[in-house]
């Protein structure tokens, strides 16, 4: 969930200078013009990790737009006043009018994680104070308000450097919180718990965005450019934002760097290590499916990648170690008339695996955030909660035991020509490629994005992504083989 | 949440076969033109109390309809092949394809009331299962899917005599389930935990309709007629029915009979009783606010009523009792220019009393589905996704230990009358009557709808509504204090 705000994301001074002036003026006008309307309030919630700039943002925020038409509210130790009343009350009188803006920092998602983080709470009442702010987020949204959530992330590395940086400054050490952060099990946990609210309080209507926090430039520039965006739709609308969609992309990346750009796609294996290494994980697989406690799971490995990344290899070089009794490969294309007829997500489930199985999807449900948004075979609201839907699908078979694990095989565009040109080339590959495949193409750059948004919405703890670089179809393969396997060793080994 | 189910709802036979034979017809037609656009599916949910008729009004749903467009599916025991997968794998693989119908007997409701009844799950538990069942007919109805919920009811009565007939009828006899409904305390638990799940699962896209199962020909009528009028809406939407509000009235009774009509209004008391009484209650509710326990509570007493019920009189007996630093009365008329400006339940929220205090609102947040309604200040939307929002609210305020009292003070068409003709000619009761008094009630009937629907979906048993017969103020007033001491005794002695 948290992938994309721990590459490094960031914005040179002068590039950052030259957005700024631009962006505080667009800011002003779209606050007024808020103001003038009077249609809609704009609710700002802050939320993330501890020194990931959270509270730099909302300064800043101050500074480029109109303080007066700003209510910064924290909700530290409550009043007398507010002890003897609802836990909620406090938050509904401090709620901005419409035309204005509020910006909420300690709000509801900070207290139920201090509260679960610090162990005062156990997994259900968490899900209790989910459950609360979703309704309340509804209600609020069906009463016109356009909200906002960010998540201020940093890598537990960042994190590390920030607080001895924090430490020296006295001026700021103040802002270290009650948690304490310098303990590395409280980032796990932090981040763990939050995963679990982020997947599941993110809707179309109020998305979560994570914005890397490390670089000052970049992630201020990225909540201004989002707000902005948000709020110029919005104002644009007829009626108040009635629980409409926020726009795509959802993650765009200022300094265009996006997930799959960090990846190394380099790495090659040679030939002897490789077949050295492939039979080694061929036979552990073989092994762990033996074994008797996977009679309580079963899995289901995704193969999602660019065209001729080597999905298909990687398929047969798993199978290979299979008893073909033990499991099936599901080749998803268009959907049957059958199929048409139900719920997205039906001719996925009619192939969940019983018990002490496993199946393979080659491409699989996230067809719906790939090819079906980018080539707009559904509508963005489809799109967009979707991700929500495939969230708690996969929760449902993480709960039953099954093990999920989710490939993106990555390839670089020269590479794909290469192997494209190929194809055209070797009578026997020549019906592996068709002009669909040389469309796709030309889509390079709107699949990164909607690649990028995938993994950040739906690699979760329970159903991680694996991005496998596969250039080198040897490194790939060993890679795909090994994750499956020590997915499925811990697995295991949790029970 | 089922009082309109408990009032002996009846249709004569040859009324009920007149409309039989008509409603057969669009039945079929109905179903026929949903088979041929074949844009959506049909799902029709089943529960309720044992024995109010669920099995025969299916049965009859079948003799109606095509059967062969119609999938009758119970979840009994789950099979070998549903227990190796996740628990909800058997709802899916069993949905209705678009342009079908699909009947679902002991489904998600049942399974987890069954396991609450029992024991086998606590209230955390439930909560989740309600959770994943709100989010599973979220996600179908955005695909489309027109999703019916039914509820037959039985009141405690009702049931004793159903379960005596069925014992005597071997035939029949094998209908009663594994939970033992001949205890008593069964029928409560199944009523206490059937009333949360149904208050929080009630969406305007997916309702709980509930159906009062003990005469055969107002169940089975009133259930046709439900699912024809939203299915004829439905096919009459250009796109499929996403996520759209089921059509008003929610509650239609077919037998003109309304839960109004129930009360006895000729209740009176004698002078002499009157002042006996009410000084004795009224000593009892400044005993009770005076009451240690009291600390830990707060009350917030509302009243509603026709025009000229006596609600000013009534609240007034309450406060003659108190300190006035102990109450506030607050007088609910059109909201400010600052209450405008917030979320509609903003406005009481602001007054949600502090501990110790007592707060009375005449006329209350209950206008959005009352005067807002009728009068079409609101968008039917906004008031039908009301009922949910204010259970919500509702249960905040409970669960903080806020003792919730709420008043319909009822009079008949006639005595309204004669309290106009009265204000109109005594000079210091003028200023008691506008045109608007004459507006209203002309829309009588409208409004007694509208109370119907009010008590049925927001008379909780952490907040239930009391109805009052109040064509005898001084009645009407001594029932008034009494619930009021009722209730506050009743939550001092829980805690």
């Amino acid at each position: 969930m948290f992938e994309s705000a721990e590459i490094g994301h960031s914005i040179d001074k002068d590039s950052y200078e030259a957005a700024v002036s631009e962006l505080r003026q667009a800011l002003l006008d779209a606050q007024f013009e808020l103001k003038q309307q009077a249609r809609f309030p704009l609710l700002i919630l802050i939320n993330g990790i501890e020194g990931a700039g959270k509270g730099e943002t909302v300064k800043l925020l101050n500074e480029w737009m109109d303080p007066r038409l700003i209510q910064v509210e924290s909700f530290v130790m409550p009043t007398d006043e507010e002890l003897a009343r609802p836990a909620q009350w406090r938050f509904w009188r401090r709620l901005p009018p419409k035309g204005r803006t509020g910006i909420f920092f300690g709000n509801w998602y900070s207290q139920m994680l201090h509260a679960r983080v610090d162990g005062d709470i156990k997994d259900a009442r968490l899900d209790q104070a989910i459950d609360f702010a979703e309704r309340l987020e509804r209600m609020l949204c069906d009463e016109g308000a356009l909200i906002f959530k960010f998540w201020f992330h940093l890598s537990k590395k960042q994190l590390r450097q920030r607080l001895k940086a924090l430490e020296k400054d006295p001026q700021r050490s103040w802002q270290i919180s009650s948690l304490d952060w310098k303990q590395s099990k409280v980032y796990d946990k932090y981040v763990r718990y939050g995963e679990r609210v982020l997947r599941r309080t993110s809707h179309d209507y109020a998305p979560w965005y994570v914005i890397e926090g490390a670089d000052p430039h970049y992630r201020s520039l990225s909540v201004g450019r989002i707000i902005l965006e948000g709020l110029q739709a919005a104002l644009k609308q007829k009626d108040a934002p009635r629980r409409t969609p926020h726009a795509a992309p959802l993650v765009a990346s200022l300094d265009n760097r996006a997930l799959l750009d960090s990846l190394d796609l380099g790495q090659r294996l040679e030939k002897d290590d490789y077949h050295r290494q492939i039979a080694q994980e061929q036979a552990r697989l073989a092994q762990l499916m033996r074994d008797k406690r996977f009679r309580r799971h079963a899995v289901m490995a995704v193969f999602e990648g660019n065209d001729a990344a080597g999905k298909g290899g990687a398929i047969r070089r798993v199978t290979a170690a299979l008893d073909p009794r033990q499991y099936h490969v599901v080749p998803i294309a268009a959907p049957t008339e059958e199929e048409r007829a139900q719920p997205y997500l039906w001719r996925f489930w009619r192939h969940v695996p019983a018990r002490r199985m496993l199946t393979i999807f080659d491409r699989s449900w996230y067809g719906r955030v790939l090819v079906e948004r980018v080539e707009g075979f559904c509508s963005q609201a489809d799109w967009l909660r979707a991700y929500s839907e495939i969230n708690e699908f996969e929760e449902q078979l993480a709960d039953h035991g099954i093990v999920l694990v989710k490939f993106w095989l990555s390839i670089d565009k020269q590479t794909q020509m290469q192997r494209f040109q190929e194809r055209e080339q070797v009578a026997f590959k020549r019906y592996k490629i068709t002009d669909e495949d040389w469309r796709n193409r030309d889509k390079w750059d709107q699949y990164v994005d909607a690649v990028g948004d995938m993994v950040d919405r739906t690699s979760t703890e329970i159903a991680p992504w694996t991005l496998v670089e596969a250039n080198d179809k040897r490194f790939a393969r060993v890679k795909v083989l090994r994750t499956l396997n020590d997915a499925l060793a811990r697995a295991l080994d949790r029970d």
